[in-house]
Order: structure tokens, then sequence, then C-alpha cells
């Protein structure tokens, strides 16, 4: 008994399939919402039924905060590949009131092919593809390869607890590959497989002059004012055509592939519609590159914050005695975050005029520091991850191609994603597996948003796609 | 009789105006507490009372906050000058435990001579020295000049009213010249006489960019950051040496007189105690001039504050939707204001980088705004004021000076202020008049802090050197 039987089980549930969703979504698991407690435990006791009913040894394992499902069914063929699958439980806040929702949220509608309500898409439609792909293996006999799943309950509140959970059981969750679908196609019927991600490094810039706010008339040009030496930093960290000037920061930049030039190229994307869409005149990154280049696979520099000085309403003559600017950068391979961080400082440092003291640390107090911590901000060190990329080469990647070719009808498209999820850092640095992001969500399917949707055939498509792909990671249809 | 007569009167009541002076120190008029309206008015009646025993006619006038006292004495010789002595009895707060006051604020005592209040400088002690000259001069069979006398209770606040007062009040203040002691010494010894305040330019730069916040990862190096650019804008308002850069910022500054530039020069100043008295590991300024002259006679730009994006504790990575500053300059004869915020208006939008938008507008609501607020300051017109100077020369300048050298036994140093005196751009502007600004006050008086003292000594020597202003006014003792 193999895929084609696996499939044709699949087929024949759809409808009980949907049902079973539609139950997960009924369970308000707002992980964030601490009046909620139960109905997220609730919710990971369903996920334990439904890997049982697939066929895993399952149970629900408590953390400090919310549970992790975990289950494993290691009877995969002698020399068979394990595949971890890793997705989430909880869910995002949504009140059918404040948050412009048109009907409850937790009360699933149905509407052209839709399915609406919390969750559907983030993560627990795109989660249950997996669980019922298992079932699918189950039925026919068992799957070909062996599999555990880490189905987390705290992820939309940063997965607060995993970190500790993942290094007190390292052991059971050896793998060869992690799975996750938690994440969307390019457009519609344009499934795709991510295969990067950006780092993160995240800093405070500050620079200190005067030990108090001091009377702008009386000493208005007699010192250097923090604010203008802060900005004259900023506005030097970027040249006119968009790169970035932090000493060394391309040094150790992997430079795009000619065919990931030409994948991107070939998508399609409307730069005016996009502009458009977050009411920019014009787009502006870096010289040469075009937007996704600039956004997936190029590092960048941004400031996320400045502060300083008076910030109220109306007028007060102050020459602040400090200013300071939350900036971070987005990594690419193989750029080391505490490398760009040391040059960085150099670069800040050098920039920085006479008559200003400045210092770079982790994102410390913000503007609203008082007294002292104003002068030694309590920060830690700087935020930093680095990029993540798995080689279009590496066999679980051309599985995962070759399944969402099968489950959608279409060969995937490659793209790389311009932020960040520490989970698949995790994976890579604790466990030292690669990641396969393979999405079935939609763009517009609203994540955090009101009326999160899911499409209900892309939902079928996706169990395919799991489906095969646990035939393809053992080595073939 | 003369002055000699009513110099000798003040030389003979000295302990009875000490007593009279501390009758007035314990009325805690702090204009900006409601809970103390019936002391503002207290105090005011009790200047109108001084004013009343000095030969005065007196008055304590409603407004729509606390009282004017305005009082007159219009029987000077023929031709002899009007003289409008302006001043305040209201006076900022004090909290003796909260403040850091070692004794109560409101229950003046005197060590090493001297006499430690809330409003001991500021203004009560300086203000006083004008009325008890006058009573002098009526002791002595009334003064050589029309005396009038405009003490208002809201300079603390603002003199919220006042502009209105002084508007349905132009013909009874009619006078030749405006005098008023509300300032400072140069230093202990150095009676100094300010000629020139600076004036001002406040308003809020904006850089507009997407309709949100957005994800850095997601659009990170897609589109030109308003933060970004709008350090680009402040960054560049000024050269490396100080010089400001907008556009015909300097066209119109009336230079410094080479008298000037010897007199300043001449003062005993201390660079390197003037920058660490505030911390600063050097000072900073337009090259080519001191920090006097830079402070005092120079126009500068400051930025006042800036905000935009995320400014609090710890980490959010969003591209800002918009950043502003508050930008004031500080102006010199003869800048026009207007014109200085047209030209800053056409260097800002030269500066901006494609992608934002930049507004120039008056001082709106900062980073307080909410909703479209934020792309819609209600800001009206910028703030403005333009500078003022009295002429060296001016024969009240020549008395004010005459009559420092007699109170203090020294001549007077001249010197100019950086900040800028609203009342006084009005005295000018609305009554045409000149202001002579005599300060007797110290530096170190702390007129705002805890512990605000007068030295009595200069009590008494400003009691001689107005006394002595009103016979040099009328053109000779």
């Amino acid at each position: 008994m193999g895929l084609t039987e696996a499939l044709a089980y699949l087929e024949s549930t759809a409808g009980e399939r949907e049902a079973e969703l539609m139950e997960l979504l009924r369970i308000p698991s707002v992980s964030t919402d601490s009046s909620r407690r139960g109905d997220v435990r609730r919710a990971a006791m369903w996920v334990q039924g439904a890997m049982a009913r697939a066929g895993l040894a399952a149970s629900v394992e408590d953390t400090d905060g919310h549970p992790v499902v975990y289950g494993e069914r290691l009877d995969g063929p002698p020399g068979a590949p394990t595949v971890l699958v890793y997705g989430h439980y909880d869910v995002q806040p949504a009140d059918e009131r404040k948050d412009g929702w048109t009907h409850p949220p937790f009360d699933p509608i149905v509407r052209d092919q839709n399915v609406y309500a919390r969750g559907a898409t983030d993560d627990k439609g795109q989660m249950f593809t997996w669980i019922k792909a298992a079932e699918a293996w189950h039925h026919v006999g068992g799957p070909p390869v062996n599999l555990k799943f880490l189905i987390e309950g705290e992820e939309e509140i940063g997965s607060r607890n995993l970190g500790r959970w993942i290094d007190g059981n390292k052991e059971r969750l050896e793998a060869d590959v992690v799975l996750v679908s938690d994440s969307d196609q390019y457009g519609p019927g344009m499934p795709a497989l991510t295969y990067g991600l950006r780092g993160l490094l995240y800093v405070e810039i500050r620079c200190y002059g005067p030990n108090e706010d001091l009377h702008s008339g009386q000493y208005g040009g007699a010192v250097m004012n923090p604010a203008t030496a802060l900005a004259r930093i900023l506005g030097r960290l970027h040249d006119d055509e968009g790169r970035v000037l932090v000493d060394g920061f391309y040094d150790h930049v992997r430079p795009l592939e000619s065919w990931e030039r030409e994948a991107f190229a070939a998508l399609p994307h409307d730069e005016r519609a996009y502009a458009d869409g977050i009411s920019v005149s014009e787009t502006f990154g870096e010289v040469g590159y075009s937007t996704l280049e600039r956004t997936w696979a190029r590092p960048t520099l941004e400031v996320n914050g400045i502060f300083g000085g008076f910030a109220g309403a109306g007028a007060k003559t102050v020459l602040p005695c400090y200013a300071g600017a939350k900036v971070s950068a987005r990594l690419v391979p193989d750029q080391d975050p505490l490398k760009v961080l040391e040059g960085l400082r150099t670069t800040v440092e050098r920039l920085a005029p006479r008559g200003v003291r400045v210092t770079v640390t982790g994102p410390g107090p913000g503007a609203t520091a008082v007294g002292d911590e104003r002068f030694n901000p309590r920060a830690g060190e700087a935020e930093t991850a680095r990029a993540v990329i798995v080689d279009r080469d590496n066999p679980f990647v051309r599985a995962a191609g070759a399944a969402l070719e099968r489950g959608f009808g279409r060969a995937p498209v490659y793209i790389r994603s311009g932020g960040s999820i520490p989970i698949v850092l995790a994976f890579k640095e604790v466990l030292g597996l690669d990641t396969v992001l393979m999405g079935y969500g939609l763009p517009d399917d609203r994540a955090h948003g009101p009326n999160e949707k899911f499409h209900l055939p892309d939902f079928h498509r996706g169990c395919r796609a799991s489906a095969t792909f646990i035939a393809e990671a053992a080595g073939g249809s």
C-alpha cells in the first residue's frame, strides 16, 4: 500500500476532515489571554486526540506556560528518515466587536469555499494537514518514514517556554528534517517553497550630551546637540543609492545566485500596486536590486524608532540631554550578526561628532527611561539571529517540491522571506536540523487580522501535499 | 531736593525695607496653583498698598486670570520723560519636601546676608527696588520724571492675559522707555546691562512614508524609511563647523560690532568650567565665534525633540510610517522670522529624499497624535519672535549705565541674552517702546530652583540704582 491509496483515503474523507477542522476552530485557544487558559489546554487535548487517531503515540506535555503536544511513530522501514513536523495550536486574539470581524471569530462559517475563523490559516488549518496526512498513511498500513510532531501552544506569544522544552528533549527530537506549514503560497494557485529567511541584529544607539535638558535660548549654539548628532549618524548609515555604509557590512554577504535572480524576476510582481498598497509614491532601496531581492536576499538596515527631547504637543525650548534610536539590520547568509554589530559600533563611533558620547547596546529602555537609567540603560546584549537558508538540492527540499506539485497541480516557486522565524533558527542551532517551509495559505488570508480565512480547496491540496511529502521523503512515491 | 536726599532716605530706611520685603515674600503667590488664587490676590493688594505709600495712584485691575497692579504718578516737571516699570509679583511653585528646599520656601530666612525664599530674586525682590525708589523720591518732594508701574501676576504662567490687558490700556501705558529688573548681574559685583535678546522661530518638521507602520522584516529595504529621511534632513542643517545650512539663514544677520566683540572677550568666562557645569566634554558651535558670541549674538538652530516609530522598552521590528522633530532657531537682529521660515521650508524640501513627503508647520501635536491627526497636524502657524536690541547710545541706556555705576560702585558690563522675553517684544511691537534690562540678581540665585535667594546688599544696591536711574533719566543727577 502506498501514496495512491493514502491520497484516495484523503479524497474519500474530505467531508469528515472539514467537520473536524471546524471543531478545532471552535476552541478559542488564545494564548495571550489568561482567561482562556482552559481553552488553550482543551485545544491541546483535542490535538492529542487527533494525533492518536492518526496512529501516533501522543502526549500533552506541561511547560511553565501552555502545554506542548508531542506525538511520534517510529515504525518506519529500516533506514527510513525521520521527519519532525512543527506547528502550533494557539491563535491570536480576536474580538468580534472591537476588531472588525463580521461574525463571531470562533464560530466558523464557510463562504465561497473559504472557512472564516480565527486560526483558520494560522496555524490550525495548515498544521492539521500534517495530522491528516499521518492518518492517511496510518489507514494504508503506516508511513514509509518515522514521524515526530511538535505542536506548541505559545507561538503567538513568542514561544516563551519552547526553547527550554526543546533543550530538555533533544534526543526525542532527533530527526533528519523539520517540516513547517505556517506560511503562504506566493499567490492563488502558486504554491511556494520558502528556502531562506533573513537574520536580525537589533540595537539601540544613543547620543549623550549635557547632564540634563538645557534651555535652548541660553545654550543654543554652544554645545553639540545630541539629537543633531544622532541625526548625523543615522543619516550617514546609507548612501544616496540605498547601500548600507556600515563598515564591513557586505563583507560576508552570499551573493544572489543567477537562478535565484531569474526565479524572482519571473514571479508576478506589480511594483506600482506594491507601492500603492502601502501608500508610498515610489519604492526605494539598494541600487541594482529589485524589491523582491532587496527584501528577501539583501541585507538591510532600518531605523525602527527615534526619541529624545520634547515630543509633546506644542513647543518647549529645550536642548535635549540625549537622543536615541532603535535600529535593526536584516541579515542574509553568511553574515555573522556579531561581526555586523562590531562594524556598526565602529561606524557609529567614527560618525559621532565631538562633544557627545555614543553607545551601541542591546534594545534598552527606549524613551521610557527615567533618572540615572537614561545614562546606564539596563540593556543586555544586542538581539541577534543568523539568517537561515536551505540548499535547493537538499533531498527534502526536492521532496517538498515534488509534493507541492502533486498536491497543488503546479510546480512550486522558490522564494525567500524577509523576516526571521526564531524557531527555525533554534532547530538549526540546537538540533542541527534544516527546516522546509511549505506554505498552504494565501497572501490575503489576514493571519492576524479580522475575518481570517483559509481556502478549503487549499486545505485539501495541503493535505495531499503533506501526504505526498511523506512518500517523497522516503525516496519516491 | 534731589538724588542725594533720595539716596539718604534709602540709606536710613534699609531695615524697614528688608522687613517689608519679608512680608511680601511670606505671601505664597504661586500663579500656577489654583488653590493659591486668594494668596495671589493678597500679593496684588500688598503691592498696591506699597505703591500707594510710594505716592503712586495704584489699583488692582482684574483680568481673566490673576490681576494686574497698575500705578502711576504723572506730576513730573514739564517735558520730563515717562518711565514705565514692568515686573511681576507671582512666583514659581515651591514645595519644601518635594523640591529639595532646606526650609519652608514662604518663610524667609537670612543667612550670610542672603534672604532665602521663593520669589526673593524672581521677581519680588528686584521689582520692589523700583517701588522703594519711587518712595524715596516721593519722600524728597517727587520724582523728576513721570512714573508708571505695570506689575503682573501671571509672568510664571506665560503672561496669559497680559497681552489683552495691554491692548486695552495702550494710552495709559504711553511712555518713553520700559525698565525691567528681572535678571542677573554678570557675576558678583559685576552689574550688567542687557541690551539685546534673541528672537525665535519654532516649527515641527515631519516626514511621512507608508500609511501605517510596516513590518521591518517584510518591507525593510524596500521603501525610504521616514526616520532615516528625517535624520538625513536634520543631519544636513549644519555643516561640520557649526554653520547653519538653511537657505539665506545669515542674509540679514547684523554682524557683531567690534566694541561688542571686545566687550564680550573682556568678560571673565572659563570655558572649561562652563563645559564642566553641564557635563559636556567640550563646547561646540559656529566656527569663528566664542561661546558668549554664539549664544548671545549669533543665530542658531537646534533640534528640541525627535519622535517616530517604536520608542518603548525592548525591541519592535517596525518601519515607522512617519517621523518628526521639533526644531527652533534663535534669531538676531535683523532677521525676519518669516523669511527664515521660508528658507527652512525650501531647504527641508530640497534635502528630503524621494519616497517621503515632508511638512514644515507650527509646533504641532508631536508624538502624541493619533489617527488621522498624524497626517494633518492641527498646527497653526510657526511660533515667531523677532530679536530685540537697544542702541548703546540710547539716552536711557546711558542713564541705566550711570545708575548701575552709582548703585553698585562699578560701571556695568554690556551683555546680551540668548533667550527671548516675549513681553519685551510686546512692548516694542505694541507700544513702540525700547526696554532697558537692569538685572540685580546673581547667576547662582536659583530663580526657579530650591533655596532661591537674593543677596541683601544687592537688594539695597538695586534700590540705589533704581533711584539713580530716575534722576539720570530726567537728564542728570
